[in-house]
């Protein structure tokens, strides 16, 4: 057993999914989390830069004394997995090779569709990760620009947000895809829409699930479960906008978001 | 559900560790068993050649009907997973990934030893699948050819045994691994051996045990359990000496292995 936290972060808010996900599964595991919202989203920056950050909030966290580290966002996951876990003395994962494996579980007909930001289609990590459970794996990527902003108005339902999925969506359709991997930490909260608009036939993988059965998984094997009795704890920090983090962290998680820390990243202090 | 049988294939007798480690974690499950008893050991071979192996006795199992086909060998799986993969219509596993898996999930100082043959060693493909999974683990690989021609004699415990691991697991020690992938079929029947000069600071992980967790989650997954109340069944193949595979059978697996049918593969017999 190990009381240590887990230690999360993502560019923003959106890997506030990811630890829901993991609060559900694992309910006695206390969670650090931290969100980058100075300097989120990464999708347009360089993927040096966002390498850099990455490397630079996983030394924090850790310093924090966390157990196991989990890169929530697709973008950081994409762009510097391989060097935060070089870097790192804890276990560090990613989103995307859960998501990738649950997808290749669950496929019948061995299409299938991936949905996420430009920059997390594009660096093709998904398309790599599916290849290596599965090369004969037929994958059909999407990249959909537009549903985050919709997510972060808060505008999850309703007719605007269902054509512009059916938009995003038809081409998927077409290739006769039986599984999609909602491949963003924004998508867990238009599931529903994502659901109605792929049909009942198209199996939904959630990465925000998958990670949280992969940190289940590594918890057990290590013996590294929270034993305690006393309740978990749960601590928010951002790099910037506090009031922004609070109302965009009530909705993606709920009212346990009451209290936001925020915290001054020093530029360049990674762990040597 | 799918009442068809799942596939499996070896270079000869050791993958029946496998199919045994599937019988027990799935003993619903019908399976079909072929050893290709003819032309293993396939260490020695031209890796495209046991690629070409590999393609061929697929196919012929897809041919059979099964609904998932497992590589239970990890020649076959180092030379030809991908190609497989690509050229069958049904999913295909392979035995290091999920060996690899467990022991990135278990490891506590991510320091991972990997025995096996020569072939599979050199292959660097435990090394691959580790890193693919935690780039930050150190991974010190040994072979230990004499191993697999002990079990073959049945002498699987004493001292003569015991002395050719020691030798072998003396530099892993060193290098203070604390986990330690049996990365060859036929060291599920040594590991009593091998956990005992191990020590029992050292997580030994089996790769049947793995692969059998592995093709249950496929199968929980796609909803592809078999759920007929009439008993499986078992079916042994092999393309060589039927007396040999049916003693060798008897002890890999068990007394399950009654009758074992001679298959002649033909030359480039593979799915187009």
């Amino acid at each position: 057993m190990n009381e240590a936290p887990i230690g999360m972060f993502d560019s923003g808010i959106g890997g506030l999914t990811v630890m829901k996900a993991v609060m559900r599964r694992l309910p006695n595991e206390s969670i650090c989390y931290f969100g980058d919202n100075a300097r989120g989203p990464y999708g347009p920056r360089d993927i040096k830069e966002i390498r850099r950050f990455a490397l630079e909030i996983a030394a924090f966290l850790e310093n924090l004394g966390v157990k196991l580290i989990v890169i929530a966002c697709n973008s950081a996951t994409s762009a510097g997995l391989l060097e935060v876990q070089r870097s790192c003395g804890v276990p560090v994962l990613g989103v995307v090779e859960p998501g990738a494996r649950g997808a290749v579980q669950a496929t019948h007909n061995r299409r299938i569709g991936v949905i996420g930001t430009v920059a997390t289609i594009h660096s093709r990590a998904y398309l790599k990760a599916i290849h290596a459970l599965d090369a004969g794996a037929k994958v059909h990527s999407r990249a959909c620009p537009s549903l985050v902003g919709f997510v972060e108005r808060g505008e999850v339902e309703g007719p605007r947000i269902e054509e512009e999925v059916s938009l995003y969506l038809s081409p998927l359709g077409k290739r006769e895809v039986d599984t999609l991997v909602l491949g963003c930490t924004h998508y867990p909260l238009i599931t529903e829409v994502i659901g109605k608009v792929a049909g009942e036939d198209v199996s939904l993988i959630s990465s925000d699930w998958e990670v949280a059965r992969e940190v289940e998984e590594n918890l057990v094997r290590r013996g590294y479960l929270r034993d305690s009795t006393r309740p978990p704890s749960y601590r928010f920090m951002c790099s910037g906008d506090i009031g922004q983090a609070i109302a965009l962290g009530r909705m993606f998680l709920g009212p346990e978001v009451e209290k936001v820390e925020k915290v001054e990243l020093i530029e360049g202090w990674t762990r040597s």
